[in-house]
């Protein structure tokens, strides 16, 4: 279970990122949403959908942002005609893996306010967790000032009945989550807990054991200031906020998703001898220092590229190659890394690897075709292994006619990094007897054999 | 208020640290303890308390290392003799501005473990959080084995008794801080639950509901493994582990270095795939998630550490969990990766690779010997592949006895990372036809075969 | 001088961000342009130039990217039509604070390539390094193939006249700065020498050596591949490639600048202490933890915003108030810190302090109007000075009549930050006789004064 | 190749990195070591030696802290007698990969100073760059000074011998690499080319055009000023400074704390501004970027540190220059920064602030003493205000005899920074009439008034 409270600090606001398995939520996230996504990444989880527990006035609500890169759905309150996002009514549930949210409807701050009952239905249906937004806070509860003087009985009443009968019931071992701390302008007198529950604020926020005539009276008469912005707040999220981030993200993919995507691009960044040791039938397979000087010669820039590796270690720089080669389609990366593949029991392709040795035994073997595939000056300048053809790798694909298709295809570089790569061209354009020389032509002259000079 | 989980990865180590004013507090540091300092400075706090819940046996605890910038005072509990700190019993208050932490001796998981109520003196004498070490984990209870066999039924009365009389009747509403989170070895089935009440565990944890009787009986019969450098950790926090002060620095080294060594543990951090595609002989294979399991079992704390990966990526996370385990030995990694050994031509070992149809085709052949390296409680309860024999992977070393040298060994876990290791192990120790099943049980089930239970 | 080499690893591409004074220029940025902006906002510059050596084929150039933050002018060659940017030619000059930077034509490796020579005229007019683009690399020279087979003469031609009649020519001291290094696709056999010199690279560059006909033989015939996707980066960097980012970025702004700009909000976010010391006339004080309540009353969202802070320290999480908040229209600051307004003589205005005993020493001084403008509830709950009147600083704007402009206004909040924002509001407003009490009702209190409570 | 410049700001520390394959080398580490380790982590190498090119006496060499965890070699000059590391001579070459150091004896700045000429034999036996020290910089060459008087003509003479015996003749094509840049207190007037070759300054730097015996007469009487550190730092580094693994922590004091320590030297770190606005009596203001070349000055090596600040922003670069310095009691600073003092009333101090005009009103006062505080050759160079008296800013504290005590002492500098030190320096020392002249000469001349030049 991922469970993150995400601070935005001075404006006192908390949003919260929820997760299990491979799909994860966000309720009330904030503009600057980078956060969210890095998490996201670091957990190897999608973020599937966005939650807002009312339309916030105090800051630009960052859900059009976030589900730019992400894909994720928005959800918000059914009250006010929101220009973005779908509606979400009393007793919705919404699953997250194992998760599940529950909608309240709990108006008061404003009418169409939402809060959000979290259970772990792997444990139990009974609530965990609620969101409250800005019904409940630790020590306060939220301002009903903001619909008007003459609304504000109404909201109160509103107010009190939301925490009386929906929230408070939840009970007294349920961990409440706010949308706010102390400092915000959104309660007249927030504490600064940074966990609570339901039984700690009975017990200890008077304004949770008035009843309803007293709370409204003091409700009608709190005084609060409304900045001048709560205006402009209001009017942005309620539309939509503008977009300021157009930047690549990466999304956690699983093996499905892969599967069922119309002309994906695989490409695995693992090394050599995991590519070999097994790989997803039809990718091709660059090396990481490899990715600059390659995936121009490979990936098509319409289609989507999907990464495979085998930890999904600091992919950051990975993308900015993409980005920096104008490649802005990258779309994803397996989540989990290879091993989501095969815990599936999914297809699976191995290559051969040989060491030097392996190979000086059948040089003369008839059967095997030794396919040199580095830059041709290499060649020429350092010698050849005797008997092999040469095709450079970046002109492989185009060249396949000269390679045999009833031979054991013996690949090799200088190291063995573009040997991989050639092998998983011949293996995605259907050659059966693929094998990688581990080591290429240094390896050969470190194990003692010699290179040959025309 | 300051509150903030820190979590050791993997470890499922949680520590916390609390402030308010300028003083904060930090409860079960650990070795690696910059981050705390961290916080303290980006809120303007010293930390002037360090406590202990107990002599943690799984990883150094960093009271110590803590100490030494801040001049923090060390607390821990008198029943046995610790070399370094200060004793607090049962009543013992401490302030951190208006925080108050109330001690709470609850021993069972240990003799002298201790539980820290925290109550906000702001709002209430009443308790807001209660931090309960290895006494109350989410969804389970402190192990009780660690004291010896004969002391068992003892420790877990103690514990039963701990857990009835002082932390159940705190209330509900008290929000529960355990040293661990799902996945550590300190319990046997700890929940992901990230936050929790009193009144959720005692709701959902069966073992919470059981007479002293029954909880005695079960804890007497739990069967848990214990990593022998537990006892280097006991050791070592009973008398204070030596200092570090940075986190060490890893030498670069050559494939010649690496051969002169002396004693070299060789450790391979890469995949599953990319071990069995090509490795140095002689050498381990633990992924990286798999590293604060299983380096406990597999390395000596006297003997260099060299660690092989494909591109050497973030190696920074890696070191920390040598470290937080007291492998101060730690010392180098392979200069440009595996690639840097089979460019030389030096001599590689592989390992074979079987997907789960490859197993059932041979799955009544004399000559093959299938070997379950999994947690026996996952045998137990999910079911085996027919005709598998068990030995843990924690315990393979000392049981090759049992595992046929004349036969071609499949080893498998339930994915294909222990399989690996247990592929290494054998390796490492001249069985010369080893196989790592790609998937495990879940890719067995997932390509459509069964497990068979008892 | 700012001298910087940005490098793009694996792609060997080398940027550089030259600057002097507050004026900076980019030469060949990348398309994750944020590296240049952080130098430039680290050094106090604003980026006003960007340069292009040439039409890259081998990645996307950032210089409309980089363009759109910093509204820098971008120059190219002239002899082919890009689709952006200015055009520039032989002997063109630029200065860049001292710094000079001259336009050589260095056709060769296509028409258009220019090369620019550094001089700094605070020295001397003579060359100190020439940015060569890839006309010359250490080691090699650019390849002349990417024009066509049938245009390969003529160019490896123009490429020996541009070397020999540019470029040596320049002196044996003239440092290289070449676009790529080793292992660059745009060159054969790129050296790996981070920096070199003229004289450097004619003792030990054989291809320099030879005479004009070995050269262009040479060049004809020399063998390198052309990545496929080289068709898609001559596309795009003619054309310019699409934006990527549009996160607000400020600019380094000199006091000129800020006084020409029309409608101008000038912030100052430094601290009381500092703002009475001595400020420019018209600006609002907020400090930096007053940002999210504030800015929202006292700026409009239509015009420009400058910032002035002391060091400018850390201006990053400032500018995510603004956009949390909606305002994306901030748009700079004050480069050097407020010291770069006064270090030029120009016209300050400071506020008065005083300290409580100041005030208690005032308390019945008819010509004293003491102005409280802590939130109301504050007043009525802590209790206030005597003879004190109350406006809310957020609301003060609105009720300028009722501050008498004829009185030595002392306005005040309980620590000092509101109390200087007010005074800046007063003062702002034409009131000429302001001061802030230093510690407000706290050091009132602290300094043994009392409040008075209704 | 590995080529890094690491500079250590405000001290215009220059520090180099080379490296070849896997091995790489340091000249003149700081003590803050870790950006090297850093370095040669992400490019797979490891730092096998450390030379330094002559006992520096204005920071603390980080040769042995860099040592600890990498168990590199030192290397310095033989002519004296260190106590630690080994000594190398003229002609000794050390290899690092294909790079080649090569020992030149240069003495001159100090007897036993050292540059090393780096080639790259990989491509020849030439020089490529040239590693100088303290014996040339851009623009300039070393002092000679730091030896006695005595030894001034003497240690001139070498210079020259060594500057024109063993560096130009390198040859012009050769890239100077000096030990400091623009700004250091160990050259009179560095320029701030980021890189230059040797044949720019022989052409450029007039002191290199001179005779010997022009030389040494200039450089006999250069005005240079010895801040008192100096002692400090050549013991240090003569002995091999105390390791310090991290850089310190330091403590949040509150001013309780503070007014409680024995000794504590108080350091203001705050703009002119903010210090004229209110200060702790006592305290010395020295603006962040005058840290290290003030510090040296006035803080005494043995008393505690206490920093204040208006935000305690980014004080980790604060700290780093007094460990650069050796000033490893740097202790802690004021937590919540200076409000925390005077939100409890506490006694404050202000000092006068001038704007050019106020100063010009009062020119021809004879009870106003105008203290010019900048180094006496600015002061000969651009001129004076007249009737100004002049004492330099790092000597005042010996010079207060100098001071009238009865008269309104109004301090000026160049911008305002130094000037409000100096007023400091007064108020700490008893004057009660101190005022800073806002803008200093530049603002005199902004203002529209001029200065007088003998």
């Amino acid at each position: 279970m991922l469970f993150e409270k995400v601070k935005s600090d001075l404006l006192a606001h908390n949003s919260y990122m929820i997760g299990s398995g491979s799909e994860a939520a966000v309720i009330d996230p904030r503009r600057d949403c980078r956060i969210y996504t890095k998490i996201a990444e670091s957990r190897n989880m999608t973020i599937t959908r966005i939650f807002e527990t009312h339309r916030n006035e105090d800051y630009v609500v960052g859900s059009r942002e976030l589900a730019r890169p992400t894909g994720a759905e928005i959800y918000h309150g059914a009250a006010i005609d929101f220009g973005y996002g779908n509606a979400a009514g009393e007793g919705d549930t919404f699953s997250i893996g194992t998760l599940r949210l529950r909608v309240l409807e709990t108006p008061g701050h404003t009418k169409e306010s939402l809060s959000y009952v979290l259970s772990d239905t792997a444990v139990s249906d009974d609530p965990l967790m609620v969101f409250t937004g800005d019904a409940l806070f630790a020590g306060d509860v939220g301002r009903t000032d903001l619909a008007g003087d003459e609304m504000r009985e109404k909201m109160s009443g509103m107010l009190y009945d939301s925490l009386h009968d929906k929230i408070l019931p939840l009970g007294d071992d349920v961990i409440v989550c706010p949308a706010h701390g102390a400092g915000s302008v959104c309660g007249g007198d927030i504490s600064d807990r940074e966990y609570t529950t339901i039984g700690y604020e009975k017990e200890h926020t008077p304004l949770l054991q008035w009843s309803k005539a007293d709370f409204v009276e003091y409700k009608k008469h709190e005084h609060l200031y409304v900045p001048p912005y709560f205006r402009k707040m209001e009017d942005l999220n309620l539309h939509g906020p503008p977009l300021i981030y157009t930047i690549p993200h990466l999304a956690a993919l699983s093996p499905k998703a892969i599967r069922e995507m119309q002309n994906a691009q695989i490409l695995d960044i693992r090394s050599p001898t995991s590519f070999a040791g097994g790989h997803v039938p039809g990718s091709i397979n660059i090396w990481r220092e490899g990715l600059p000087a390659f995936i121009g010669y490979l990936l098509k820039y319409d289609d989507p590229i999907v990464l495979i590796d085998d930890f999904n270690l600091d992919l950051d720089p990975v993308i900015r190659h993409f980005v920096r080669l104008g490649y802005d389609t990258i779309t994803g990366y397996l989540a989990g890394g290879f091993a989501a593949w095969f815990r599936q029991g999914r297809e699976l392709e191995t290559a051969g690897i040989w060491s030097p040795r392996d190979l000086a035994e059948h040089l003369t073997d008839p059967s095997v075709f030794i396919l040199d595939v580095r830059d041709i000056t290499h060649r020429e300048r350092d010698g050849y292994i005797p008997g092999s053809h040469h095709i450079y790798v970046g002109n492989l694909d185009q060249n396949l006619g000269r390679v045999p298709r009833d031979k054991h295809i013996v690949a090799h570089c200088d190291v063995g990094y573009k040997g991989s790569l050639a092998a998983s061209i011949l293996q995605k354009n259907g050659y059966e007897n693929v094998t990688n020389l581990l080591g290429g032509t240094h390896g050969w002259e470190g194990a003692g054999y010699s290179l040959t000079r025309d």
